[in-house]
Protein backbone atom coordinates (compact mmCIF):
# COMPACT_ATOMS: atom_id res chain seq x y z
CA UNK A 1 0.00 0.00 0.00
CA UNK A 2 0.66 3.59 -0.86
CA UNK A 3 1.28 5.75 2.14
CA UNK A 4 -0.75 8.50 0.32
CA UNK A 5 -3.63 5.89 0.06
CA UNK A 6 -3.25 5.19 3.69
CA UNK A 7 -3.54 8.78 4.42
CA UNK A 8 -6.22 9.18 2.22
CA UNK A 9 -8.20 6.37 3.51
CA UNK A 10 -7.82 7.45 7.35
CA UNK A 11 -9.11 10.77 5.94
CA UNK A 12 -12.07 9.79 4.41
CA UNK A 13 -12.77 7.11 7.24
CA UNK A 14 -11.85 9.37 10.44
CA UNK A 15 -11.26 12.53 8.72
CA UNK A 16 -14.44 14.65 10.10
CA UNK A 17 -14.64 12.88 13.22
CA UNK A 18 -11.21 13.91 14.15
CA UNK A 19 -11.52 17.36 13.30
CA UNK A 20 -14.17 18.02 15.44
CA UNK A 21 -12.34 16.62 18.47
CA UNK A 22 -9.17 18.76 17.27
CA UNK A 23 -5.61 18.19 17.42
CA UNK A 24 -4.45 18.13 21.27
CA UNK A 25 -7.17 15.53 21.48
CA UNK A 26 -6.02 13.62 18.32
CA UNK A 27 -2.15 13.51 19.98
CA UNK A 28 -3.74 12.33 23.36
CA UNK A 29 -4.98 9.18 21.17
CA UNK A 30 -1.72 8.78 19.43
CA UNK A 31 0.12 8.79 22.64
CA UNK A 32 -2.75 6.14 23.84
CA UNK A 33 -1.94 4.10 20.87
CA UNK A 34 1.75 4.27 21.62
CA UNK A 35 1.25 2.51 24.72
CA UNK A 36 -0.68 -0.06 23.46
CA UNK A 37 1.48 -0.72 20.93
CA UNK A 38 4.61 -1.20 23.99
CA UNK A 39 2.10 -3.24 25.72
CA UNK A 40 1.38 -5.76 22.25
CA UNK A 41 5.58 -5.52 21.87
CA UNK A 42 6.02 -6.87 25.40
CA UNK A 43 3.57 -9.37 25.84
CA UNK A 44 1.03 -9.65 22.72
CA UNK A 45 0.64 -12.30 20.12
CA UNK A 46 1.06 -11.20 16.48
CA UNK A 47 -2.25 -10.48 15.80
CA UNK A 48 -2.28 -8.31 18.57
CA UNK A 49 1.17 -6.73 17.09
CA UNK A 50 -0.53 -5.92 14.27
CA UNK A 51 -3.74 -4.29 15.60
CA UNK A 52 -1.30 -2.34 17.30
CA UNK A 53 1.03 -1.34 14.68
CA UNK A 54 -2.40 -0.16 12.13
CA UNK A 55 -3.55 1.67 14.82
CA UNK A 56 -0.38 3.82 15.46
CA UNK A 57 0.00 4.50 12.21
CA UNK A 58 -4.00 5.44 11.75
CA UNK A 59 -3.17 8.35 14.39
CA UNK A 60 0.04 9.41 12.51
CA UNK A 61 -2.26 9.59 9.54
CA UNK A 62 -4.99 11.54 10.87
CA UNK A 63 -2.90 13.86 12.80
CA UNK A 64 -0.96 14.70 9.65
CA UNK A 65 -4.27 15.35 8.06
CA UNK A 66 -5.21 17.58 10.46
CA UNK A 67 -1.64 19.21 10.20
CA UNK A 68 -2.14 19.53 6.99
CA UNK A 69 1.48 17.58 6.69
CA UNK A 70 1.78 14.53 3.64
CA UNK A 71 3.37 11.66 5.20
CA UNK A 72 4.42 10.74 1.80
CA UNK A 73 6.64 14.44 1.88
CA UNK A 74 7.71 13.39 5.32
CA UNK A 75 9.14 10.12 4.48
CA UNK A 76 11.12 11.50 1.76
CA UNK A 77 13.76 12.37 4.86
CA UNK A 78 14.64 9.04 4.80
CA UNK A 79 14.46 8.22 0.93
CA UNK A 80 18.17 8.19 0.20
CA UNK A 81 19.27 6.99 3.70
CA UNK A 82 20.09 8.85 6.38
CA UNK A 83 19.30 12.14 6.48
CA UNK A 84 22.30 13.29 8.66
CA UNK A 85 24.90 11.14 7.34
CA UNK A 86 23.10 10.72 3.77
CA UNK A 87 24.78 6.77 4.02
CA UNK A 88 22.62 3.43 4.17
CA UNK A 89 23.16 1.66 6.03
CA UNK A 90 24.04 5.08 8.45
CA UNK A 91 27.45 5.86 8.93
CA UNK A 92 27.01 8.49 11.65
CA UNK B 1 6.10 6.11 -1.52
CA UNK B 2 5.23 2.25 -0.67
CA UNK B 3 4.87 1.75 2.66
CA UNK B 4 7.31 -1.68 2.06
CA UNK B 5 9.90 0.55 0.26
CA UNK B 6 9.92 3.02 3.22
CA UNK B 7 10.36 -0.58 6.05
CA UNK B 8 12.83 -1.34 3.29
CA UNK B 9 14.84 1.57 3.62
CA UNK B 10 14.37 1.90 7.36
CA UNK B 11 16.11 -1.55 7.52
CA UNK B 12 18.60 -1.14 5.40
CA UNK B 13 19.69 2.32 7.04
CA UNK B 14 18.80 1.35 11.14
CA UNK B 15 18.21 -2.55 10.93
CA UNK B 16 21.75 -3.63 12.15
CA UNK B 17 22.26 -0.90 14.93
CA UNK B 18 18.65 -0.74 16.01
CA UNK B 19 18.62 -4.61 16.27
CA UNK B 20 21.65 -4.60 18.58
CA UNK B 21 20.82 -2.01 20.61
CA UNK B 22 16.92 -4.43 21.12
CA UNK B 23 13.33 -3.75 21.12
CA UNK B 24 13.21 -1.87 24.39
CA UNK B 25 15.30 0.50 23.32
CA UNK B 26 13.43 1.31 20.07
CA UNK B 27 10.58 1.54 22.50
CA UNK B 28 11.76 3.89 24.60
CA UNK B 29 13.30 5.87 21.62
CA UNK B 30 10.10 5.49 19.53
CA UNK B 31 8.46 7.25 22.97
CA UNK B 32 10.62 10.23 22.70
CA UNK B 33 9.92 11.16 19.14
CA UNK B 34 6.19 11.20 19.81
CA UNK B 35 7.15 13.90 22.29
CA UNK B 36 9.07 15.10 19.83
CA UNK B 37 6.51 15.32 17.11
CA UNK B 38 3.98 16.10 20.15
CA UNK B 39 6.34 19.44 20.52
CA UNK B 40 6.40 20.07 16.79
CA UNK B 41 2.70 20.10 16.61
CA UNK B 42 2.09 22.36 19.39
CA UNK B 43 4.80 25.37 18.34
CA UNK B 44 7.17 23.82 15.42
CA UNK B 45 6.98 25.57 11.88
CA UNK B 46 6.33 23.36 8.90
CA UNK B 47 10.02 22.43 8.74
CA UNK B 48 9.80 20.66 11.89
CA UNK B 49 7.02 19.04 11.92
CA UNK B 50 7.56 16.94 8.88
CA UNK B 51 11.05 16.25 9.90
CA UNK B 52 9.21 14.39 13.50
CA UNK B 53 6.62 12.79 11.65
CA UNK B 54 9.47 11.00 9.49
CA UNK B 55 10.85 10.16 12.60
CA UNK B 56 7.91 8.95 14.11
CA UNK B 57 7.27 6.84 11.03
CA UNK B 58 10.85 6.06 11.09
CA UNK B 59 10.78 5.04 14.46
CA UNK B 60 7.10 2.34 14.20
CA UNK B 61 8.89 1.09 10.82
CA UNK B 62 12.37 0.05 12.39
CA UNK B 63 9.97 -1.67 15.29
CA UNK B 64 8.12 -3.42 13.19
CA UNK B 65 11.54 -4.88 11.84
CA UNK B 66 12.53 -6.21 14.61
CA UNK B 67 9.27 -8.00 15.09
CA UNK B 68 9.43 -9.50 11.87
CA UNK B 69 5.82 -7.41 11.41
CA UNK B 70 4.69 -5.85 7.83
CA UNK B 71 3.39 -2.74 8.13
CA UNK B 72 1.58 -3.31 4.98
CA UNK B 73 -0.29 -6.19 6.51
CA UNK B 74 -1.02 -4.15 9.36
CA UNK B 75 -1.86 -0.95 6.89
CA UNK B 76 -4.45 -3.40 5.72
CA UNK B 77 -6.64 -3.51 8.83
CA UNK B 78 -7.99 0.01 7.53
CA UNK B 79 -8.03 -0.69 3.82
CA UNK B 80 -11.92 -1.10 3.77
CA UNK B 81 -12.56 1.80 5.89
CA UNK B 82 -13.24 1.12 9.79
CA UNK B 83 -12.01 -2.23 10.67
CA UNK B 84 -15.18 -2.21 13.59
CA UNK B 85 -18.29 -1.45 11.52
CA UNK B 86 -16.74 -1.44 8.23
CA UNK B 87 -17.98 1.84 7.32
CA UNK B 88 -16.41 4.92 5.46
CA UNK B 89 -17.16 6.93 6.86
CA UNK B 90 -16.86 5.29 10.40
CA UNK B 91 -20.13 5.05 11.62
CA UNK B 92 -19.35 3.64 15.14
Amino acid sequence: MNITDFQNIIERTYGERDRTRGVPSTVAWLAEEVGELAQAVRKGNRDQQLHEFADVLAWVATLANQMGIDLTDAAARYANGCPTCSALPCAC
